[in-house]
């Protein structure tokens, strides 16, 4: 397809990319000497975007130190060697550093070394192994295909194994091409896929219940899929059906979002972060917030069209729309069968009638009736934070909220 | 107790009250000299309210003639005879004619004369077994007490096996006392009623599906509450629980509607009669239409608290209280999942977006909007009419209004 080869002229990193790339880890591994460093990431499997650089260094300490080392004291240690670079400290599972060399990023992970086929101590100590197993079974080839994979990932927005996309890692990309062989086979299969979807590259050694089950090749108790939402899910499958019977580069490179109406009630929540956040920790409470609202909200009597999230650490939009926002200050309660006991419901209610089907009806007042407070009061965010509320009245300059009202994406229609 | 006392001397009609009466049946009988004639209804049975006589007039022709005769020859001839009367012609399943004598009205009911046990022709030639079986099992006390449940029925609204009401006949409340030996005893069984209720003064011969059944003792195919609704029996029920608990006059004579307020939204629909009605037929195409438009409101996305018609065969009031009129221009359309067929779906609609549940949304716009319109277009009455509309926006007049404000019955609370 001659799409795919525009597409991989643009990803595609060239040999100087990778030169570059390579003499900024060399400053960073010279800071570490003395070490038991190994580099990870796509550079090291060699299936990353021009670009869009991950390569983690990995400094391995031996099991006997045990993990509360790892994640206390190894962190203190390359901070120390690593004086003098720009460096910030990020947190995942336990802590890890971000060193960033003229534009690029180079995490430096501190981790446990374990044997192949053993229980890893911290969430990272796998690495080496998916490392190893990845470049033993890709060829040149496939690996241009996985990046061609992620790619269409990141255009129709399924990309990520974070908490804010719940989508497809980076790892995942790399399996499937192992195990499909290509990108147009792997999106071939993935148009018909009907969850659960199970691949199994070795046999599962657990249950698993998730839309996705990819078994870890390298640690058969393990869904490396797990993180994948049946929506991800189910946007990757659409596209790949309608990629193959329309192909288009915007499948990779989506259009902005075009102007669209308004339709319904929008309140738009501008959440503003005065603190430094765990990006995970944050989006966790974001999506708890926004399950807590839709119930509240739908136990007013409020019917919702959509409820969104959108941002980043510092900000975030919460989009809030609903078929009406006057929905009335009253509405009907209904009661029990006129031969259950009804003195209790008679007492203390108001408006009393008996329907057709024999139960007693009654007209309650709504509480929490404020929508722009139900949503407040919702929101559970453990940091510090301001909030600001408004009724969208025009068309909207934000990108995010385009395609909010638009919803459509632009590569299905 | 004092209450039924103070009731009976209101409702009990005197022996002039009984004089002046028959002296109006003699004049009409006189006319029919020469007839099959014989006295039914609530006077002859003594179980008529004073002031509110229903006397009927029987006039008998054998089965020979026919069924067709009786309800096209039978009138004409009784017409001819009563020449010189005040006189009406009105319609249940055959025509018969109204008397009106100096305030009593007499109807005069061509009938077929059969023998007990025979298959009646007519809807009221079973009509003598009722009255002699009436006349032959109640005493003058349970008689007081037919007219004490009459009373009270009417004063909670349940009285009438029309369809207007579609609740108790005056028949029935005869068999009640006569099942449960007087208007307490029937108000205790009543106050415990789970349907479907069985009353069977004789085995019944069929099976009948109504909420309340109770067997016609003079015939057992026949389940002579066949008109009761689920909603009228529940009335009945909790009314008598809440007289025995908290005894007062207001069950018999209820209380003018005090004001309430206005909640939701009001609309209310007025249809001027501008022909003779059949009044069951009315009231059977009134409450067919009541059924469409709650329907139709419903999915139009509206969210119905109550509709109730009242009036009378001129002028039909229908009520319709909605929690809110402004439920907005659009709504939120469920599709399918994405792994079913979703061309049409995504050809047919706009906005469309993939939910957490795997499943296609979009966005559509709700036609039928104009609740005004949807009302209009769901009555659906075979006479003539016109139709004027008002949101209610103060006070109503009307007592039927206040009682749709307050709905609670006055003898509830």
């Amino acid at each position: 397809m001659d799409i795919l080869n525009e597409v991989l002229n643009k990803i595609k990193p060239s040999e100087e990319d990778k030169e570059y790339i390579y003499k900024k880890i060399e400053q960073v591994l010279e800071k570490l000497n003395g070490l038991d460093v190994q580099i990870h990431g796509s550079f090291r499997k060699g299936t990353w975007l021009k670009g869009d650089t991950d390569v983690d260094i990995f400094v391995f300490f031996p099991k006997s130190l045990g993990k509360k080392y790892v994640e206390n004291e190894a962190v203190k240690l390359l901070l120390e060697k690593l004086k003098g670079l720009d460096i910030t400290i990020a947190y995942a599972e336990h802590p890890y550093i971000i060193v960033n060399l003229d534009g690029i990023e180079i995490d430096v992970v501190p981790a446990i070394k374990i044997n192949k086929g053993e229980e890893p101590i911290t969430a990272v100590d796998r690495t080496p192994f998916h490392t190893e197993f990845i470049n033993s079974h890709l060829t040149e080839k496939q690996k241009d295909d996985v990046r061609l994979l992620k790619r269409f990932m990141k255009g129709i927005g399924v990309y990520g194994a974070e908490i804010k996309i719940k989508g497809f890692s980076g790892y995942i990309t790399e399996l499937l091409i192992t195990y499909y062989g290509s990108f147009v086979n792997t999106l071939k299969n993935a148009s018909k896929w009907k969850p659960p979807v199970k691949i199994e590259l070795v046999k599962p050694q657990r249950n698993f219940q998730c839309p996705l089950i990819i078994v870890d090749p390298v640690d058969p108790r393990r869904n490396a899929a797990a993180a994948v939402s049946l929506k991800r899910l189910a946007e990757f499958s659409i596209a790949s059906k309608y990629f193959l019977e329309r192909p288009s580069i915007d499948f990779f490179f989506p259009k902005n979002p075009e102007n669209g109406k308004i339709k319904g009630d929008i309140l738009i929540t501008i959440i503003r972060l005065k603190d430094k956040v765990v990006e995970d920790l944050l989006w966790g409470q974001i999506y708890k917030s926004i399950e807590k609202i839709r119930n509240s909200l739908e136990n007013t009597g409020y019917k919702i069209i959509d409820i969104q999230a959108y941002g980043n650490s510092d900000k975030v939009i919460i989009a809030t729309q609903l078929e009406s926002r006057n929905i009335g200050k009253y509405y009907i309660n209904r009661g029990p069968l006129f031969y259950m006991d009804v003195d209790g419901f008679i007492k203390k209610n108001e408006n009393i009638w008996i329907g057709e089907d024999g139960r007693l009806y009654s007209i309650k007042e709504r509480k929490n009736g404020n929508i722009e407070d139900v949503i407040k009061n919702n929101i559970s965010i453990k940091y510090n934070y301001s909030i600001e509320q408004y009724w969208l009245d025009k068309e909207p300059e934000e990108n995010c909220l385009k395609q909010f009202l638009v919803k459509t994406p632009s590569w299905l229609k």
